[in-house]
């Protein structure tokens, strides 16, 4: 039995850019089941890109190949790798992009540089490595080849590291950085619900820059309709929300920013 | 054999959101087929979900699992249910979103409301019902399961309702509600060609606020360049479309607008 | 075994036409797989869909079928045709929205007009022939169907064709025309290498209305973060490119638009 695909890139889907990839492993490995993640990060967004493949490692089927090209460095020196971790392989450009996954499968046990000429059924461009080196190698991983396949071992502790912003964190005072805003606008932070607890940070919370106050809460529907709240998302970071409309906009955040989280000093008077 | 799964949410494909139900689904039901009905129901509008899913019923293969998710009361006392109808199972929040799909496959015979404990096959989320409680019960409903492994059984009656905007048909004159807006930029009504009939508006129908007349036509090529005309949509919906470009544009609709189609009154002189 | 579909579509994902589609294919022919090139052709633009066609026929799996709809002239008098070229089949609209995967599989060897009433299993709508007629159509061929069961012969060389902007080359003067722009920014022109080594362009390069030269490179990494670079793509165009940002914002250029490269002539003084 082929062993599952899960594919993302940032190629979008208005291009055949992903439809090819799908049509090169279909070649290679006609019984694998290739599941989408999402194309949708942000172009050469690879920290983005990290936090969402890293997000999916605990819903993956067994023995699953993660296949993963958010790969601005295309052509250059950059190593292209193949890493074996927990019962799951991974596949991807050496830029931190697979290191979260990695680390959340237990760690990398074996790892390869690969060489597109052994990996590549045809031409390698200098443009298209997904097409024409990451998806065929996934596609040998998926039909039961191993990491010899694919090219020579490297140190799985040389891989590149993801650089995830760190929060701070003092009595009555969380800062955190923004590291990504859905489609619904809720705003995800580089921090988790420990970390409030850690500031004391539990019933009304203050927002520099807004009026009312941030309430804590489990979901949604919790809020008041014009409420922004902070709730551990479904991938366990907290993130600013609001009941139906977009926090990002209300608050005018953008991935990146960096927001504080104060204990709320209600106005005197 | 699995049931093959119909999947339609508000998730978007920016996000690694479907690509995690798609890998859950693969956990639990590996034979099962994925359709991706589509994944652009603008978020939180239930009312759109509803009628895309209402539209796939005639297309859908046999034994089909419909797996819908527009869910904004996620994590609130909402039920989560699964119904069976005609020969289909679909599952989904009861917020409406599956009512008009049920109806069109002859009613629901059989409902239950789903313990998230049953289902799940892990812990279960607040904010992510999609992941946790939802790709799981159809997974299981295409792997053979029955409702009974699911939940407690309800009154198909009691199940929620859409609101579909009625139209208003008198001798003469039409108004009907903008209730979608496809890429193309054609605007469906929530009204049937058998209004146009019963009010009586056959050939030339003016449209309030619109100068030239609207044509009522067969398709597209049966338009001038910058006509606008009115027709029986691929689901049997009335829509106001033109000829290679946007009619929502050109005639600044939106949905929930309200639109009214007169007999067209020619200009004395 | 099914033949492999792949679908294409100007139909976009934010409705639930592709899915519909999806779900007819799975009724008719439940063992093929059905590989998504892309549904993000541009709405009515047959000459970008022709070329993202093209450009997945060096990678399509051994017998595939190409199901392809980009078709404004929907429910008109122009022609539904099926025609087989090299080992693969491919089935649209007769508007030229197949001939250059056409020609890049060697030719078509036989081509049918469809029969609308031959190929659907139910009623046909005058605007949706993807889901009444091409789906079905793909779906009889995929299941070992043969271009007898689809509709009555027609002459190849009559198949419509695509109208691909030339290049014009003289010494030191390149003249094209852009035919793309992918997620990127990434420039598509409609010219090839070897044109530019007619051209006598190797070096440095001057786009008219740009300051600085255009370098002649190999990937995106060769360039400095301001620099403008052209290189080969991976489908063997010219492309105008940046490093890590869009060329087509950066240069103002959009599809259609006329570009001269000429010998760079570096300012005196």
């Amino acid at each position: 039995v082929a062993r599952p695909i899960l594919f993302l890139t940032d190629y979008g889907l208005g291009d055949e850019f992903v439809g090819v990839c799908h049509a090169v492993i279909a070649r290679l490995a006609p019984d694998a089941r290739v599941i989408d993640l999402t194309h949708g990060v942000p172009a050469g967004n690879v920290l983005a890109g990290a936090l969402a493949l890293e997000s999916a490692v605990p819903y993956a089927p067994p023995h699953a190949v993660f296949l993963a090209v958010v790969d601005p460095g295309v052509g250059t020196e950059r190593r292209a790798v193949a890493v074996e971790a927990g019962d799951a392989a991974l596949v991807g450009p050496d830029n931190g992009l697979l290191d979260p996954a990695v680390r959340r499968l237990g760690g990398g046990r074996r790892a390869v540089t690969m060489d597109p000429s052994l990996v590549s059924p045809g031409p390698v461009s200098a443009t298209f490595h997904g097409r024409d080196v990451f998806a065929p190698a996934a596609a040998i991983l998926a039909r039961g080849g191993s990491l010899d396949e694919l090219g020579t071992d490297l140190d799985p502790a040389s891989l590149g590291r993801a650089t995830i912003p760190q929060p701070s964190v003092s009595p009555g005072r969380l800062e955190a950085t923004v590291i990504g805003i859905d489609r619904f606008g809720n705003v995800r932070l580089g921090a988790r619900p420990t970390d409030l607890d850690r500031a004391g940070l539990r019933g009304s919370i203050s927002l520099a820059g807004i009026r009312d106050p941030v309430q804590r809460i489990r979901t949604f529907g919790d809020l008041e309709p014009e409420g922004v709240g902070i709730l551990e998302d479904s991938s366990g970071w907290l993130a600013l929300v609001r009941n139906g409309s977009s926090a990002a906009e209300a608050l005018g955040l953008a991935p990146y920013d960096r927001v504080t989280l104060d204990v709320e000093r209600r106005p005197v008077g």
